[in-house]
């Protein structure tokens, strides 16, 4: 089955770099292959540190930004005009994350972080196949609860992804089958994602 | 905004009743307003005892059995053929809950409980408005995280409580679609899960 979350990994200078994935997993969580793309960042950081954090979230915002890529741009996101409604200590929180050097990058905001080491990788594909062990996990919030908004904000956050391989008709349904959902069952920080989303896919 | 998730109440003879809720919330859940019909039977124990578990759940079959009321009719649970291909554990699992006293009927699969007892009633609609407050949180098991397939279980749940109002080409198009984003990503009980709504939403 597929997990949906983040994952960080190290850059060649030790900085952060956050992007969403969906690794496939087992229900007990004991099994991890993570696919990432050979011309990825993920992947070559994957490659040369052959270590990633998982992380369990809850947070649509958190998604939307990794998924736009704003979670690596942090200039970017302290002066997006549709984050800054919700004022500054939100989006410090965002990108809020210490770095463990037996664990890596670890967000802030997560629900569990769960350490993953490369076991064995398969690259004769694009997409390269990686199979990881779990190292480490903990616990660090308690998850908010199902809401539809927030699973609605994940489903445009994996169209955003995949906007180059999606026609203009699909993109629009989506974004209109989705708006219905929202409206009805969001709360701010899900708006402010919403808006966000919104706007890339109306490009 | 709205939290989908699972209330108990007490049934006159004390046993437990099990009914899937969106209950109004703010993001802090300090402010809960259910809105149960009048004509349901969550309402009468409601109105009888004042007082309700909500559960945090993030279990698919949880929310299926629910909707399809087989947590209320325990003997039907266990002689489902299709939750039968799980196997006797899962199944005691999904009932499995205790009476406590100073808290009401609690479930063991959820990820948080919150006892709730209503504070001020609305009752000039059929939908009544039953404003209530917290009165015990506990947290009982870790949030497995996002995972597609089960949020198309609840979507999926969501149409089976509203099939009196549906059309059949939309019930049939809602099928249409999480089929595809199930195939891609569910597990062992989602597939379960989704077997029971679709024979379901079928009829």
């Amino acid at each position: 089955m597929v997990i949906e979350g983040i994952l960080t990994t190290e850059n060649p200078d030790g900085s952060m770099h956050v992007a969403p994935i969906g690794p496939h997993v087992n229900a007990e969580l004991t099994v991890w292959v993570l696919m990432p793309f050979q011309s990825s960042t993920t992947f070559t950081n994957l490659r040369a540190s052959s270590r990633a954090v998982f992380h369990v979230v809850d947070d649509p915002l958190l998604m939307a930004c990794a998924v736009l890529g704003l979670c690596n741009r942090v200039d970017e996101l302290q002066d997006n005009a549709t984050l800054g409604t919700l004022g500054k200590e939100p989006i410090s929180e965002l990108t809020a994350a210490h770095y463990d050097a037996a664990t890596g990058w670890v967000l802030s905001l997560s629900c569990r972080t769960i350490a993953l080491s490369v076991s064995h990788w398969e690259l004769s594909d694009p997409r390269a196949i990686a199979e990881c062990a779990m190292t480490k996990h903990r616990h660090c919030r308690p998850f908010w609860g199902w809401n539809r908004a927030r699973h609605s904000i994940l489903e445009l956050a994996i169209v955003a992804s995949r906007v180059h391989m999606l026609e203009r008709r699909e993109i629009d349904e989506e974004v209109s089958r989705h708006k219905i959902i929202i409206e009805k069952t969001a709360g701010a920080r899900e708006l402010v994602a919403w808006e966000l989303l919104r706007k890339h896919l109306s490009q």
